[in-house]
């Protein structure tokens, strides 16, 4: 899933998202509450009207922004205070706040609010913070059964049909959004398989394993998905949180993983690092000054069958706008393109072909 | 013309601008000579390949960007040095050097490098300065007609043909490009007059009007306009540079004006500033925040028949790059289909019916 922030996949336009196959996009609550407000959205019919966005949208918690972005954060077992950090004002985030906004925001999957663990952290530490996020899960999941037809198309007589037809904008949505638990346990197998374990206890249409790519090492995010994986139903959607390089997806894929999101596509492209076939460029770097061939010459997307690494450089290293523009199309491409091959190899019933040498998956 | 002042129009790919019927783009000398170099360009095929951009493109001399960019700018009769506003190098601007540079960079029309006069400037000031623009104009045409076979998909072999096919570069182009005179003077109608006989008898493809939207009154700006195409023959392009509003472009396409360029959709479009039908919107303003309807009722671009303008707005005060590229399509949609209108009213025989009733145009 690309990241969609704040209502928008930084520099792209919906139909060319649309275009290079993306079926589902994430947005963040935590700044979508701040920024333009969740209520806001309501009025105006949810985040697929607001941005123009007729696909599938998922919506975080908000908890790993507040740990990640936030001010002055103070976690206790109502919920998470912490200061904006776009002007510092104070405000709570709890499980059943959460899910309000989320609500509100009316994407199609919704997460549980949960804590994510900070890393290193000790055993004890680990262990207390998995069972706040169980029962926080248990308190979103009451508010969110309780209120989950509180969607914004449910009320939806405050807009205006007129514009909405005429931007071509759906009118039919479900009745409620789904909710997800979220597993955690720091990078404990034992607490992970308990998380996974009383979380489907729980029972939530689809499951994430939250808390991994804080730091640890490939080999130890790799053990926790394995260990939690063991637990999880197959039948649900299993989702691991903000992962990861391409070859990491397919990993994850090849493991048993359904959905993954990850800001890594976008921004590096707005770094100047591109994805591609051959391994990963900087296209800032003068070797390109004079490259004529594309980003990634077994690449099909609309940037490399047009332009060369010389003219992508130039922009780049001009800080033109059109920089971000086409080399996130490009990563976008390469990212999808590479699920797309999951999903063929799956269902030619082998993904050995796309693994790496390097990682072992027994 | 859209300005793509370093090969790009700022923000927007290139497929945009052609889906938006731009048949022209400018490209600005001064900055593709400083960066990423005109040998560089050259030695890539040319500015149409380097940027893949099949349509015309026109190059100014350099000189007004010299004028409004550099620092430490001295003018003598030989030419102008300055320094760069990137890195504070030192070069020199000659006639024949603007020739050589835009002769490399591959444009369709090149531009006699002339020097913009100041404003306000008294009158012998305005004189000299339209004098020695005559005598560049004379030593522009001397070196181009030398040189300007030297194209460089006149020396193609450099060239991987088979990327060029690939990205569908075209391979044939015309011998060579069209250089065109400038007309100066100033804010003196004798002196513009004068400077349009003088340089008509150069005899050039196609003639300018230089040095005007510089501070002066729209007034003024027209009237300099009008003194110079009593001159200008009807039969050759007559190109109004750096010009302008809406309202503007409409008059002087009126008075008989074939050509202009200008920054204002583009640079208006990243500060906020949109047009529309109902006249300009600063999209930041708060009252749009809830605002459902397109930016303009009467806009069939792709921005307007999308995004409401509580969207727009938000991308906006959020900083998010995709409000520099769509409010740019917007921006460029409006200035465009204007111009549409006009040329289709030049065919009914009537322009009178798009012009402000605010301005005679005696």
């Amino acid at each position: 899933m690309p990241v969609g922030t704040a209502g928008t996949v930084k520099a792209i336009p919906q139909d060319i998202l649309e275009n290079l196959g993306a079926q589902i996009i994430l947005g963040n609550t935590y700044h979508l509450y701040l920024r333009p407000g969740h209520e806001l959205v309501r009025k105006l019919g949810g985040l697929h009207r607001f941005m123009s966005w007729e696909r599938a949208l998922l919506t975080d918690s908000g908890g790993f922004q507040v740990f990640s972005l936030s001010e002055l954060r103070k976690v206790k077992e109502e919920g998470v205070s912490f200061r904006s950090h776009l002007d510092g004002t104070s405000h709570l985030f709890t499980p059943e706040r959460s899910m309000e906004i989320q609500i509100a925001l009316g994407a199609d999957i919704v997460m549980a609010f949960d804590e994510c663990t900070e890393h290193p952290a000790e055993r004890e530490r680990a262990r207390a913070s998995m069972e706040m996020t169980l029962r926080w899960a248990k308190r979103s999941k009451d508010y969110f059964e309780a209120h989950k037809h509180e969607v914004p198309w449910n009320s939806i007589s405050t807009l205006s049909a007129e514009n909405a037809e005429r931007m071509g904008h759906p009118t039919a949505y479900p009745a409620a959004p789904a909710l997800f638990g979220i597993v955690q346990g720091g990078m404990y197998p034992d607490l992970r398989r308990e998380s996974a374990e009383r979380t489907v206890e729980l029972d939530f249409p689809g499951y994430a394993i939250g808390g991994l790519s804080v730091g640890e090492s490939r080999a130890k995010t790799m053990e926790m998905i394995a260990a939690v994986l063991e637990i999880l139903p197959k039948d649900k959607p299993r989702y691991v949180m903000g992962v990861g390089y391409p070859e990491e997806i397919v990993q994850y894929a090849a493991m048993g993983v359904d959905m993954m999101d990850c800001v890594l596509p976008t921004r590096a492209a707005r770094h100047g690092l591109l994805f591609t076939s051959e391994g990963r460029i900087n296209i800032k770097n003068a070797r390109y000054a004079q490259d004529q061939g594309p980003a990634d010459p077994k690449c099909g997307c609309r940037v490399c069958v047009r332009y060369t690494r010389a003219y992508l450089r130039h922009l780049f290293v001009s800080a033109e706008p059109l920089a971000g523009v086409l080399n996130t199309v490009h990563n976008l491409a390469y990212y999808l393109d590479t699920m797309r091959s999951v999903r063929h190899a799956i269902t030619l019933g082998d993904l050995s072909g796309m693994l790496s040498g390097s990682v072992s998956l027994t």
